[in-house]
């Protein structure tokens, strides 16, 4: 059990990758389904994944993210959505894909659907920005899966999201970015590797009531 | 490796408790430190977690909570608050601590400070939104490290955020809770167990760009 507090010890924020190491299927297939698998509040899931495969493409967005190597230099790269469309006609696809899962009916849910609805019921502002912090649950269940299986990772919010919609044709989806996850494998001159982990102790960090 | 898919997989929002069933030391510790090594933009750390172990203050805090179970009969409640200081003497706080860790002075950390002043110029509110998008990144490393060992949490957004910031005193430390997380272990009666969990499909989360 010990080992979850060594692997998150170990884990940092990686700014160099080695270009030559690509995840294997089935690491990929880890941090996939820990952000697919991430808890959302009310199940809502108000988000996507864009894994973005061309190497090109990652080229082009590296501009956009102050130029920062992870970009182009780790093996794969996700950018985190938000979903900005959600409104009754997603509740109602979201819905149908949980009666199906249970085997009843949307109709059955109608008490769920009322409670979703009253979730979503904010300003637009509003309810971009909670679906926003479920987007960084997702994030930290990966992140902390990858230390877990000794993938490295960087957590990156560095990036002009309006560039990335751009570049990745994300706005005609009902998409905006929010932040970044690159995983891969440490390159051994990746400095930053050799600074300590700076967390507030404990008894800064810890309150007890 | 694919244990982690399994575990990820076996977690699920648990709403009734085993009171009977206490974490571990251990087990505490995992949790504890998930949430305090979790990464935040710029290492900035813009939270505190309370830790509740009066159980006179969680019966308090239940009906602030739509009198959900989880508040009293999990093994332990933690809230995760948002730092709402967030301003020239708290980033000067953190690179203090920094450079201790380091070995170096917080002059020589000029260019980090820039940094960081920039990142907390923002309007209040804003900033506020940003900071409390870190603390769920905390939420999601340490609901993985549960997961990961077969520790039950429940992410509550369910509560009533300024009710829970008086009755625990967050206001006067420039706190405010965000969002809970219940740890502890399933009760067998617990009907929620026995649902599918309903995630969308790859095909649907995940585009290829």
């Amino acid at each position: 059990m010990a080992d979850t507090i060594k692997n998150l010890q170990w884990r940092y924020a990686t700014k160099r990758y080695d270009v030559s190491k690509k995840l294997t299927p089935e690491q990929r297939e880890i941090i996939m389904e820990a952000l697919r698998l991430s808890p959302s509040s009310n199940g809502l899931q108000p988000w996507k994944f864009i894994h973005v495969v061309d190497s090109a493409l990652r080229e082009k967005l590296r501009p956009a993210a102050f130029n920062q190597p992870q970009i182009t230099e780790a093996s794969d790269l996700f950018v985190l959505a938000v979903r900005t469309d959600l409104n009754e006609a997603y509740v109602d696809h979201y819905l149908s894909a949980v009666a199906k899962d249970q085997g009843t009916t949307p109709e059955s849910l109608k008490g769920y659907k009322d409670s979703l609805m009253r979730t979503i019921d904010r300003p637009q502002p509003e309810l971009i920005d909670w679906a926003s912090r479920q987007v960084y649950i997702a994030l930290g269940m990966a992140l902390a899966a990858a230390a877990e299986n000794k993938i490295d990772a960087s957590p990156m919010e560095g990036f002009d999201p309006k560039q990335f919609d751009e570049i990745l044709g994300l706005g005609p989806l009902g998409l905006a970015s929010r932040v970044l996850l690159a995983v891969g494998f440490r390159s051994p001159e990746d400095s930053h590797q050799k600074l300590p982990k700076s967390r507030f102790g404990k008894e800064e960090v810890f309150i007890e009531r």
